[in-house]
C-alpha cells in the first residue's frame, strides 16, 4: 500500500499541491460562490454512502442549471486510492468554472472539479462525552431559498454564527428559520427525541437534507422509533428528552444545552449514545471494515 | 502610457495570470464563500468613490471578524495603474485565506487579497434605450441575515434567479424579502419614482447598501426630489411613474416592465434619463475627466 502525503488535491483530475496556486482568480466558485460540494467520510478505503453523496451533488448541479459534469465517479475513485485503504475525508467541489465578469453563466461553461483528500479530523472526545452547548444564531436561515437545501459554497452566514457562538462560550450555533422554527446548526442537522419519537426539522425549515440525517432516520426506524420530520421551536428543543446534531465527519454529537437552558439532564442521553453506536457500526459495516 | 493586457490580476500584490492557477483549493473564499468583494468603476484612471468602496469593504471585514487587512489602498493604486489613465473596472476580493477543514476560522488567518482589473464592460445600448423587463425571483432575499447587506462571495441565489429570469424572457430578476417586500435585483438596487418622490427599499428589506444607490440618492436630493427609503411591494413598483436599477458598472438602468405588467408608459422615463445623465456627469467630474 502506497500512502500519499495528505492532504492531497486534484483539479479536474490533475494532482495539485493543496496550499499552492491551483484555481483561477476568475473561477466562479471563488468570485460568486457558484458551485456545490460534498464532504464524505472514508473508512477502510471506502466512501460511506458514496452514491447518495454523488446523487445529491448531481441533483444540486441540475437545480443550478450546470452542464453535465462527467468523470466525478472516476475522480472520486482515484482520490480515495490516496488513502491507501485507510480512513479519511474527501471534499468534492464542483464550480461553474472560469468566466469573465457578470452574474450570468457563460453558455459554454466548463465546470471545475476540485477533490481534496485529508485525514479523518480528530474531534475532541469531550464533544461526545460532555455534549455540546448551542447558541441561537443572530441571523436566520432562509427557508425561502432553494439554495438553503443545496450545499452551495456560500457559508459566510455559518462562519459568522460559529465565530459568535464561540465568543459567547457556546460550541455551535443553532439557526432558526425566518418563521422562528429550528432549522439546523452551522454545518449539521438537528434531532430531538421525546418519548419514542425521533424528530428532525423538515427541509422546508431551511435544513439541508443531510446524508447522515437520512442515515439516522433509517437507523431510528429500524430501532422501532417513530421518526418524523416536524417543525420545532426552541421550546421543543429545551423540553426534549435528548438532542443531538448529525454530520458526515463528526457523526452524532450530543447537545446538552441551549444557551443557559439544560436539555434533559444536561448530559448525553442513552438514546443518543445508542444511535451513535449504531451509526458507527453501520458505517463500518457498509464500508466493509472488520468483516 | 504603458498599457497592460487586460484582464490583469494580483493575489496579495503579486501579479498572476488571470485564467491560470493562482489560488489554493483550500482558500476559504473558494471552500466557504468566506470573503467579501467590491466592484469599482474606473474612469480616466481614477476609481469612482474609491474611499466609499474601501470603507464598505473594511466595514464588512470587521463585521465578519476578519483580522486587519493592510495594503488594500496601495494595491488598488497599483492595479489602477494597469489601466494607464483609461477607463475600466476593478474587482477587489478579500477572503479569509488558506485553512484546513472546519468552519471555524484559524486564529492565525492570513487573508487573501485578489484584485482583477478589466475593461469597462460594454452593456448593450438597448438596456438604456428600451429598458429592462424584470421577473420576480422564485427565491427570496433573507432580510434576517447580516450577510444580505454585506457583499459576501455567496451569490448562487442571484445566479440561479438570473438564469431563470433569462429563461422566462426577462432581463433580470427582482428579489422580494421574506415578508414580500421588494428587495433588490440580482446585482443592483431598485428605485421607483412617484410624483416628486424617489423611493428605494431600505437595507432592512435585504437590499445591499449600494455605492451607486447612495450616489443616486444624493443626486436626487440635489434635484429637489424627496428621497426616501421605504418598503415597497410589487404593486408599488407596477404603479410607479418610473423605475430603474443602479449598480457600479451598469449605472442607471431603466425598468419598464415587471413580468407582463407595464411600468409607467413602458419606456425609460424622463426622470430616469435625467438621473442617468447626472450620474454620468458626476462620475466624470469626480474622476477628473474632461476638466
Amino acid at each position: 500500500v502506497t500512502t500519499t502525503t495528505l492532504p492531497a488535491s486534484w483539479v479536474n483530475g490533475i494532482a495539485v499541491p493543496t496550499d499552492a496556486p491551483a484555481v483561477s482568480v476568475r473561477d466562479r466558485g471563488l468570485t460568486l460562490g457558484d458551485g456545490v460540494f460534498e464532504t464524505m467520510r472514508v473508512q477502510g478505503g471506502r466512501i460511506f454512502r458514496r452514491q447518495r453523496h454523488l446523487f445529491r451533488l448531481q441533483a444540486a448541479l441540475g437545480e443550478l442549471h450546470f452542464p453535465p459534469v462527467p468523470d466525478l465517479d472516476r475522480w472520486l475513485t482515484e482520490a480515495t486510492a490516496a488513502l491507501g485503504g485507510g480512513d479519511g475525508s474527501i471534499r468534492l467541489t464542483v464550480t461553474r468554472g472560469i468566466a469573465s465578469g457578470g452574474w450570468a453563466p457563460p453558455t459554454d461553461a466548463r465546470p471545475t472539479v476540485i477533490v481534496i483528500v485529508g485525514p479523518m479530523p480528530a474531534f475532541p472526545s469531550e464533544i461526545y462525552e460532555r455534549g455540546l452547548t448551542l447558541r441561537v444564531a443572530g441571523d436566520r436561515r432562509n427557508e425561502y431559498a432553494r439554495t438553503a437545501t443545496l450545499k452551495t459554497i456560500g457559508y459566510a452566514d455559518s462562519v459568522l454564527a460559529l465565530i459568535e457562538a464561540h465568543q459567547a462560550g457556546a460550541d455551535d450555533a443553532l439557526f432558526l428559520d425566518t418563521a422562528g422554527h429550528c432549522s439546523e446548526a452551522t454545518a449539521s442537522n438537528l434531532f430531538i427525541s421525546r418519548g419514542d419519537e425521533l424528530i428532525t426539522p423538515p427541509t422546508s425549515c431551511g435544513a439541508l437534507p443531510g446524508i447522515t440525517r437520512r442515515t439516522i432516520m433509517e437507523i431510528g426506524m429500524t430501532m422501532g422509533l417513530r421518526v418524523v420530520e416536524r417543525a420545532l421551536d426552541t421550546n421543543d428543543l429545551i423540553g426534549a428528552d435528548e438532542a443531538f446534531l448529525t454530520s458526515s465527519l463528526r457523526g452524532v454529537a450530543p447537545v446538552v444545552r441551549l444557551q443557559h437552558n439544560e436539555i434533559g439532564n444536561a448530559r448525553p442521553g442513552a438514546l443518543t449514545t445508542r444511535l451513535r453506536a449504531a451509526y458507527t457500526a453501520l458505517v463500518a459495516r457498509e464500508c466493509g471494515v472488520g468483516t
